[in-house]
């Protein structure tokens, strides 16, 4: 007999049951090449009634097979849908985190390469489908003490931005990258040519930020973007100074 | 001047803002041995009002380096109102965790040696003070599933259940990894002698229990226990034939 | 003027400089599908004589940006070639490391689904070509001494075998999980059914296998293939009964 | 009957086996405080002769347990004999990896506080004794390109130097950390008041360096350094500018 079905009677509801850390290959959307392959880690649950013994993993498994290849901010919703029917739950939790590429331009040589952003879907159907975009996005940040303490030069060093927005109507990775990358001294590139390296030298010199200024430069531009309704976000500063980071964070609910 | 201090237009109040991932020697409190060197990775956080362009990010390692032999439960609190005086904040977070280890005896030959339980203080001070006790106790757990289907054998492997506490009465570290170590098919250990392997194979054998059966167990421990106020628990086990986890949690709120 | 080529007078030769820790998405050849998307983790280092000051690190990135989209066994040397004439050096080093999917039936249902390899490309070129091929192949182990021990059950876990490869003609990735998958107790699956479950618990109770043993397989499988000139096989098993692992490795070179 | 002590007939010895990653507090020499005590991650092999089945695993943590209180350089040799003996093996390897702390006081304020080094003990026994003496050691590095190109500023970032050196008279790892710290643009603290902050950041201004300064640098002072006989030295620079790092590598042998 199936020991998952058997009847469980310690009267424990379990809030999340699944696998957890699969890899796969998935598609996933692109602005501008329509699709792009990429390599996810997912975890996929669901809740268990208190008088079921266990759930049945491999079905978890079978879904994500049969999705991978469109693996697209409008296929959470029924993914999620599956996962409640096929496991027999009433709410269903999908995490997918996965590098994202994006082709930049260096700033002044204009050339060419690919930059990667770690990105995640965090979605959850009860009888409400909940969506959470992430992404992490590297920038330069330069220290505005430092720089106006010293009689020349300014500590600076590679930060990571964290964001996740809840939304209105669909939102671009570019487009977020493009809205968080302005919030630092400098975006970070991987291909900088002679002149490029000037410039964003030059640029950071100009721009200084706390980690604070940054967390607030990202505030007031997903404040004034009336496509957001819900945003968290963290910058993280891995000091050149120092050995360990400086950090700051805001939350704030817009509904 | 201090730039920090200087005004800040932008009105974006900042929720956390201070150190992360800072590494430290310290001295935490032992059930046998009165006290215990270990060495943490510690955040501290403090709130910044919209006003201040930032915070002071010396103070934090000040605070941390004068308290660090006597990082005890009892202490906390007065860390985190040391916090909110020297950076003039309305709330304080901090976040110490460390490698922690109990000596075991093996259960057959008492073979004695020590087992690592990574914890941590997680506690926060606004106008009340908030306290959870993390410990992460690594298992043996046996598939029941498998038992059943087979005519010989069982795939078991090693889990790891995370279980978080709010508690009225102060815990030791001890008393819970004994708790958590009953959840599962068979606790682990660092030595085992033959006899002993045989007794923990067998124990193993005789107590099969799914991802879904570990949280319960320790749900059903957990709620009967009076002193512990809210709790959440977490099990993952690296399935010995998969490349992935299973994982179950639940949440629980007494208060 | 250009710094990196001013006259360095320390007369110290540099072994290896270059980039290291840069994350790209590439094509690689796929046994079945031809090819397959992937995204690799890629360090590339060249030497540089004792009299220039430095090397020119965009020109790593604009190379890799050229060959990504081929990232072949063939095509190593080329870019190997291409590293030291652009970088005027006189060897050149290229490591590539990337997870690779192979799809695997399951063994009684047939059910179909993908298995997370990670592999690495290791490429040296000075006057003579060096090539290894590194794979990382995830396995059940079970415990000889536990199933003799024990009046039943034994412990097993999930283990990982690391192989590298030196060889005469071509190789394929598929071909040496293959061989590594027969070394241990029972392959492992991503999607197993619970006919799969029963045949895999049973073939590893069959097949109890030490970590030592692991080894000693891989080795009389490599030593015996003579398209093989020099391997290194390690295994490791995440036992299920202590928090620690057990570690075997052989090396040999057949030259 | 002992599983491990029975015959093999594959004819294959074993290069290495016995326990991995098993986390241990321990306590090591200190130059001022004479001990301090830490948390170790230990690797601990023999070699196994072709005609036993299996080693004995327990045996190396009671070995691990008895010496802990006591892992100084003179006693590596100690452990590594008796591990021989024990396990009836023909050569020995211990690898002790494990964070170290040393009071630092800022450049102007002369605040003190605790920097951490990552350190490892490395160390063989056939019929000779061979020792290696790791540190990493984080740093500022600020990039002379940059500085040359630019109108004002120049990009800096946190960098880690890895340097591992056999030696012949004893050496502590603080005279060791010293030497590595004077090779950047400016060594790194865990505290730092205002004054502090403009020395480092016009320190770091006056003394660019590349990475391949770095490890030049390193490899003058480590060559005229008469009891070190053979070493290796890493640099990493965890690049503003760029989402990866720079690095370089030089390894000398004295002997």
């Amino acid at each position: 007999h199936d020991v998952q079905k058997s009847r469980d009677t310690r009267r424990v509801p379990i809030n999340k049951v699944g696998v957890k850390d699969i890899s796969y290959p998935i598609v996933v959307m692109d602005k501008l090449k329509k699709v792009q392959h990429t390599v996810a880690r997912v975890n996929m649950y669901v809740d268990l009634p208190h008088q079921f013994k266990g759930t049945h993993m491999s079905r978890f498994v079978e879904i994500l097979n049969s999705y991978r290849e469109q693996i697209a901010l409008d296929k959470m919703e029924t993914m999620l849908e599956e996962m409640k029917q096929k496991l027999g739950a009433s709410s269903a939790h999908l995490e997918i985190e996965f590098p994202y590429f994006i082709e930049k331009r260096a700033p002044v040589s204009g050339a060419r390469s690919l930059m990667e952003y770690t990105c995640a879907f965090r979605a959850s159907l009860n009888d409400t489908f909940d969506f959470v975009l992430e992404v992490r996005v590297p920038l330069t940040s330069l220290c505005p003490c430092s720089k106006e303490l010293s009689r020349y030069g300014a500590h600076n060093q590679r930060s990571v931005m964290t964001v996740q927005v809840r939304y209105r109507e669909f939102i671009w990775i570019e487009d977020l990258v493009t809205l968080m990358e302005s919030c630092g001294s400098s975006p970070v590139y991987s291909l900088l040519k002679r002149q490029d390296e000037k410039f964003v030298t030059e640029q950071a010199f100009e721009n200084p930020r706390f980690v604070e200024d940054m967390v607030r430069e990202a505030t007031l531009r997903l404040t004034a973007d009336e496509n957001i309704s819900w945003f968290s976000v963290e910058a993280e500063n891995f000091e050149s100074i120092h050995n360990h980071s400086a950090y700051a964070a805001v939350e704030r609910d817009k509904r």
